[in-house]
């Protein structure tokens, strides 16, 4: 059986099989959507695949799965009487985001979702302030939605207490679905009213600059070890992550 | 031409052609890897692939090609006499280390890298600080190397300031690769000696949990929608992200 989003199941199409079950369901009933998968794989032993965009670990449904299993005491794990779950890491929207703009993340980084339907909007603001503190590179989940539309205006103006005006902000639209595209605004220009709930923000530190419509945070590796400097690997012994 | 640290290419062989040359450098020399690349691109005018692992948006390639392309003044874009570069997104560490030990991040986090050889530590230790203040799940990268090992140490200590020392650190190995593996300690338990560098850390919020050998970040949904309260969907109109 395979559950999800409608949208997420039609995406899936290709590779079921003519005779899985396929359990459509809308957009905000996700706990919903984790129980009848749990229930029906404790009940029945069998395969649930439950579909979800993006990677399944990040703003998607593998956190209400465990959740919900938890609280229900499903016991977990290998072997007889236990329910094994298993997560299959995806490409998130925010590595998908970045690769459209160029390379607007590279380095430390921190994710906030402006939805206060879980989290209270003072700890989200509090989240705003200290991560603008932070020089993180911001990328912001969930800008809007249809019944929520002021938290991006707020979002921006206590950014601007901590960021340059010219704080290049990279709007990815659709991503990885038809009509996917991604632009470059200054946080001065960002135009809450513009934006829709398909969308994240990717919002640069304070080196982030554009070059030839490129979104590009330094490492640093040029200032360095670009020319006249030390060869790189010479002055330390030690690997870095690529 | 595929380009990229030895491990790396050797990862890709099952998806390469004979014909394809390959260049193979050591760890340490990311910007003679890029300086290659980008000559052999804007020379030859061929197609030059350049492998990295996990995502190569995030500690990884995408940065030091764009970087040194940028302070090279390469014109970069479609059509004659401009460098087209694409990155392909990719499945960065944390989620693969997130979905290894259950649905540890699933909402706002931040990642931190503990290399100093590009960012003050300084601004690293501030980042910890104010990371630990935000309640973010917290993903550590390059915890040590062979001529780097008191950073986490220090780093633990910070955390424990505003953290609680039974808070859930998920540790991670080798992710993707021949031996990958994941163990949950609390972060009093953390034991810097035992870390290596092939290795990241996913350090829960205030709510983390585990259950069952699995480490989750709950999202509310069951303390909202669980048993005796309103049905999800109900009390709003709005769709979350899944």
């Amino acid at each position: 059986m395979v559950i999800g989003y409608k949208l997420y199941i039609e995406q899936a199409e290709p590779w079921l099989s003519e005779r899985t079950k396929r359990v459509s369901s809308v957009m905000t009933e996700e706990i919903k959507r984790a129980e009848e998968a749990l229930e029906t794989a404790v009940n029945t032993g069998g395969r649930i695949a439950i579909v979800s965009g993006g990677d399944p670990g990040l703003y998607a449904m593998a956190g209400v799965v465990y959740e919900l299993a938890a609280s229900k005491k499903i016991p977990l794990g290998k072997g007889k009487g236990k329910l094994r779950i298993r997560v299959i890491p995806g490409t998130p929207a925010l590595v998908a985001g970045a690769a459209l703009l160029g390379a607007p993340i590279t380095h430390d980084f921190c994710t906030i979702s402006l939805s206060d339907r879980l989290t209270e909007w003072d700890l989200i603001k509090k989240r705003l302030i200290l991560a603008s503190q932070s020089d993180f590179v911001i990328v912001i989940y969930n800008p809007k939605s249809y019944g929520r539309t002021w938290q991006l205006g707020e979002a921006k103006m206590l950014l601007l207490d901590n960021l340059k005006v010219t704080t290049p902000v990279g709007i990815c639209s659709k991503l990885g679905r038809h009509g996917e595209k991604a632009r470059i605004v200054t946080l001065r220009e960002l135009e809450p009213d513009d934006i829709d709930m398909q969308t994240i923000l990717i919002v640069g530190n304070s080196t982030t600059f554009v070059y030839d419509g490129c979104m590009i945070t330094p490492r640093g590796y040029v200032k360095k070890y670009g020319p006249g400097r030390p060869h790189q690997g010479e002055d330390d012994g030690e690997p870095d992550e690529a």
